[in-house]
């Protein structure tokens, strides 16, 4: 076992008597390494993060997402603070959230309207709901592998589902337009919405960027048939533009979600969508009881404010191609071939050829025990506070994590404790 | 127009612009008396808030349950500010989340385990899927009328829904023991699980309390089926006893979700279980970006140690039937009759035979424009910033409202504009 997670270990199996799995979710260390990697945290500022032992890590990962501007960003807690010394849970939800529909409904080309929820999850099963009211039809067609949340449509766990949860959603491959078209063929006059997320990035996968035929085709065979094209963009928004990656990519969508990065890490999400869909929008209940807090509004405008002053899409790119290349070089140094693939600004990573995933385990572990934080089989995260030092850092990190990688016999499964 | 909502309508106005219905869920004006109540707040303190025009009110919605201490309570801010101060969205939980977990356990006489999540919604429709991981069986037993969210299973919306959301659910009528047996003589070996609120609090009706018979046909109708029964106890949790409320009416849950209150308004909500239904909850996936945020769950702590060590329910009795008693005497002196139902600590009170609701509407807008915030659909809630001295103002001000009731017209509708 790490020596710097034993604090963890300790934390985890105290977890393990009173909640099952110990820690659940796409946190839980089971989904990481198994015993190597901490289950506990203990703070957070700018680039890095503090186990529980004291153990600080460069954090490529960055909450899985949410944290943009880098852990604690000053400004954003300021604003987040100020607006919730004015109570965070009011019979009525404060200014601030028309500010930030009206601030997303400017910043988004084809959006009219939007809502403000919590998660991910609340927001595009309500846009699949609002989809199926708009068009009066019940069929979802999602790319197989994609994580679009974690409602019995669309989650990757298979307990407690029953036939009728997936009975109107049906799955074709990432990139594949031909099996696109025969979804959209087959059930034809009976397709409510398309969901996608801008690129493919499933767990335990390289990502994939869209071919401009494939999106071609979505928005074609959205436009002709009547069904929405809906854009999960919770993972992937502020990252690769200022806000909504359509434009990126070349999408066309009726509806979009965005999440994880808007509040740099407060709990807030957004769907947006065209004027022609509102009506609908209007007659599906949305509502939760922590909703109208508005801190998380308050730090959703100050982070959208930041990314736009600071450029903070480029910088995460260049931070992200600058890893790349410092972790390609230092892979070479050490006879070590690794295979990148997704956008430079939230790439994935992983041994060449290692389809089991136990090498680029151990490499990951060579990593944490260095204080570098990777994810085996999810992407990574850049911010705005991995400078290019703090990236060299991370980079001379890594050269000793290479080495020990390979010391240890170059990943035949991760080092035993 | 009322004079002291005219702030809020130009922000209501401007919200129309860019979002569905302007006020969406639960908090919508269209929902409480359209035209006439408040949209939007500006800041609440201890047991009042404040709308945009600067106007205060005496709140007994408490943000629609959450809020159990009063606004913005001292300790329970800087116990949430403290953990805040650490980082709010780390990639792994910190140990107050097993903290947490061991006090829900420890607290919950059925408990064996608990997990965390962000609403309501979150945890009874992932209570559902365990009950069906748990028994394989598909179908959901559910009163007509009772809110357990806003997931397609239950949600009193219609918008979006498509056949297969309700092709395993059935409803039957709250305190009819007979129906309830049809149910599950009809499903035999089929039902899943029972789920019930504490009591009945439908919106736009009178709340009603479970019989003893219904009680026991619910405990033992789930025994002998091998059902679960689900408690959702979101609304009522921490206000009816110190945490469940199960004990209180003599339910037998296998499953109890709480949320509202149990931070005193900040985002958390909490299922738990027995030990015979861990290896399903372990199976059924769960996970929300953030929901491993520290602060909300300082604030559980925080306001679970309060509500004991300050006999929080009892107090909210007191003021319950303090503010009933004087109701009471104030409509009587007026000539009006009003019928109360629910528990003093989250009453329903309406004008009696004002089966349009009009009447109760036009009541609330009187005590509205006196400066007390009461709603004419939904039940209310007492905290404990509800001193006597509080409620005895409110009375007085109620009494100034039933005055104007009366002067008005009696309520023969909302008073025109």
């Amino acid at each position: 076992m790490s020596g710097s997670g034993s604090e963890s270990q300790r934390w985890f199996q105290r977890a393990l008597e009173v909640i099952p799995g110990g820690v659940y979710g796409h946190t839980s260390p089971v989904l990481s390494v198994p015993g190597r990697y901490p289950a506990f945290a203990r703070e957070g500022r700018g680039s890095r993060y503090w186990d529980l032992y004291g153990k600080e890590y460069i954090d490529l990962l960055c909450g899985y997402g949410p944290v943009i501007l880098g852990h604690r960003d000053p400004e954003v807690e300021a604003a987040a603070n100020e607006a919730r010394e004015r109570g965070a849970c009011l019979n009525h939800p404060s200014p601030l959230m028309v500010e930030l529909a009206e601030r997303l409904v400017a910043w988004v080309d084809f959006a009219d309207w939007a809502v403000l929820a919590k998660n991910g999850s609340d927001l595009t099963t309500w846009c699949i709901r609002v989809a199926r009211e708009h068009t009066n039809r019940p069929m979802v067609l999602k790319a197989r592998g994609a994580y679009h949340g974690m409602h019995a449509w669309c989650t990757p766990g298979r307990g407690g589902l029953i036939p009728e949860d997936r009975a109107q959603v049906e799955e074709f491959s990432w990139n594949d337009v031909e099996e696109l078209e025969a979804c959209f063929h087959r059930h034809r006059d009976r397709v409510a919405a398309l969901i996608l997320t801008p690129f493919h990035h499933p767990s335990y996968g390289d990502s994939e960027l869209p071919t401009e035929a494939f999106v071609a085709a979505a928005n074609r065979l959205c436009r002709d048939s009547g069904a929405l094209l809906v854009l999960d963009d919770v993972r992937c928004g502020l990252r690769l533009a200022e806000l909504g990656s359509h434009g990126v990519f070349g999408y066309e969508p009726d509806l979009a979600v965005y999440g994880k990065a808007l509040a740099n890490g407060h709990a807030i999400s957004a769907a947006v969508g065209r004027h022609r869909v509102r009506p609908a929008a209007s007659r599906v209940f949305l509502t939760g009881t922590f909703w109208n807090d508005p801190a998380p509004m308050a730090a959703a405008l100050e982070t959208l404010d930041r990314v736009r002053r600071d450029g903070v899409h480029q910088r995460l790119a260049q931070a992200g191609e600058r890893l790349l290349e410092g972790i390609q070089s230092a892979a070479g140094r050490h006879g070590v071939e690794v295979r990148t693939s997704g956008p430079p600004a939230m790439p994935y990573v992983r041994v060449e050829g290692d389809d089991s995933f136990l090498r680029t385990q151990a490499l990951c572990v060579a990593a944490l025990d260095r204080g570098v934080f990777l994810h085996p089989h999810h992407n990574w995260f850049l911010c705005a506070a991995h400078t290019d030092e703090v990236i060299d850092e991370a980079v001379e990190r890594l050269e000793g994590a290479f080495q020990d990688f390979v010391r240890n016999g170059a990943g035949g499964g991760p080092p035993s404790p």
